[in-house]
């Protein structure tokens, strides 16, 4: 389903299928969940790749790999025909100095699926597609056939950056704020939840506090109400208060964790001397490393029965809908809307 | 010497030798050097103990401890008396929640040396005097005979927080900024060009920056000029633009360490997404712990043959004449001034 680019509709296009490169794969989609970047893109409120294809939330089944020795997935796992694999959002060349670095996700050659322009990349590149093109240096997790589409979709997106997130605040906090209860959030909640933490959501939606709650947060509040001074401050709402109130709500020798905001126009405004008088930590982060989705679906496995997966995923479109899907997904209070391709 | 506030002059008071208390020591200072926030303290820019002894760069003999079991240094010798010690700036509890959180040095009954009231502390808290009555709780590091004093009396205050700014700053950083090349500038870039870091030093002052290339950076420059993005940026200037400069200077996954801004007035003015985007890591440093001064210990012995501490200990005055030693200090291009009581 191309977008031709802000204002207009999606439209299909017809694709011979590619023959896969070696350690290349091409997954036929099961089901692509909407992330919210898409819907800022088909805003006009981030630039996008017009015409292209997106949708980078994507799970599957691996239908042709290429010659040679097989892809394996980011738990060391041989990829085959056959197997259900959650897509990552990215390809890294791993020869590069960043990719040497550990910084795979800004290689300096990194291409990132469901955002690159149709005439480079090609029809299959992004996941509202009935099938995409693995490329190499794709991170790929194996998962198992039961595990829920609304759960295994979302993984080499929102969950593997939610476990980023979780892991550059470190071990060990008790006292936990989250800000933001959209599917990042959500699954920050859990995974500290499930470490013992004691994690506030903060977010001015209802709905949303009260599936944080689901999710396993000890208490939900408006942004407006006072937290209890954090051990570990999260910021996955991208709200620029969020993250200029963080050095405010979090204790001495806290860390702060900023993952939401990747737009212009949040300045931070703090002041120097509380940074250094309080002993804080700030962590940047974007988007993951393979280790990163390999704990993410670790995590999903062993989490899945106590998950709402219900609660995180509203309607699903049929994919020839994707319009439809966008707008719903737009002004719908569903954590996220999912597509299927050919239903 | 009990300052009396700004714009008074200090005046010496006899003290009868106090005796100390279990797991107290009182060391006979042979060497206080001056530390900046003094001056800032002397200036009226910085709220300061009035009346109270100031001085909190201290190098000494033990002339006398109280019962019971010997105090311990930070390395875990038995302190007795005839050794020669440097003392730490602060006494943490070793009881409360920071501190057993890792932060004696935001203790909740925290005392400072050369920050107390008189009336509360006694004349023998800070180091411009005769002796330091040391308390229960103060990092103290036993020191080698032929260690300079240039070198030995800041390890208390300017060295071991230096440790823990490059520490805090993790290892393996190879491009390193550092910026002011007051000592805490210096002796970090002696401690990261060591480690082998190609560190560029920013300091204004063209005779700091010559000093900077005796201690090892391999380049220093003006704050006007552009610096190769850095691994890890450490700020000790307290420079308002050299903290707001940092995340420009930084290169992506690196590091920045704010350790010399103590005083209001310095916004970060910071863009929320270049921190996320550039996965940048922000750590603020205040002081440091026992195993910090342990390290800095350890480094000074280790290095002491090979740094130019002629360079970095302008003029030592008779501890009568502080007033004057003060304003050298305040207009010397000397990195330290020092008083020595008695002389």
């Amino acid at each position: 389903m191309v977008w031709p680019g802000v204002g207009g509709r999606h439209r299909a296009v017809a694709v011979d299928p590619p023959e896969p490169a070696p350690a290349e794969a091409l997954v036929e989609v099961e089901l692509a969940t909407i992330c919210g970047s898409d819907l800022h893109t088909v805003a006009g409120r981030r630039p996008g790749p017009a015409p292209g294809v997106l949708g980078h939330e994507t799970v599957g089944r691996v239908v042709a790999v290429g010659s040679g020795p097989a892809p394996r997935d980011v738990r060391g796992r041989a990829v085959s025909i056959g197997d259900r694999v959650a897509v990552g959002i990215y390809a890294a060349c791993g020869d590069c100095q960043r990719c040497h670095r550990g910084l795979p996700q800004k290689c300096e050659r990194l291409f990132k699926y469901g955002h690159a322009a149709l005439a480079e990349a090609g029809p299959l590149s992004g996941g509202y597609a009935s099938h995409v093109l693995v490329r190499a240096g794709t991170p790929l997790a194996v998962v198992p056939e039961d595990l829920p589409g609304a759960l295994a979709a979302p993984l080499g997106c929102a969950t593997a950056t939610a476990v980023a997130a979780v892991s550059a605040g470190g071990a060990g906090a008790r006292d936990v704020t989250v800000c933001g209860a959209g599917l990042l959030g959500l699954l920050a909640t859990a995974i500290l939840a499930g470490r013992g933490a004691a994690v506030t959501v903060v977010d001015p939606d209802p709905g949303r506090r009260a599936t944080a709650l689901l999710m396993g947060a000890r208490d939900a509040v408006d942004p407006a109400a006072e937290t209890p001074p954090a051990d570990l401050y999260v910021e996955l709402s991208g709200a620029p208060a969020a993250a200029r109130d963080a050095v405010a709500r979090t204790a001495t020798g806290g860390t702060i964790v900023l993952a939401g905001t990747v737009s212009p126009g949040a300045p931070l405004d703090w002041e120097a001397q509380d940074l250094v008088r309080g002993l804080l930590t700030v962590r940047g982060v974007h988007n993951y490393t393979p280790a990163h989705l390999a704990e993410a679906a670790a995590w999903t496995e062993s989490a899945a029965a106590s998950l709402p997966a219900g609660a995180l995923l509203g309607a699903v479109h049929p994919l020839d809908d994707l319009d439809a899907a966008l707008a719903d997904a737009a002004r719908s209070a569903s954590v996220r809307v999912g597509v299927v391709p050919g239903a």
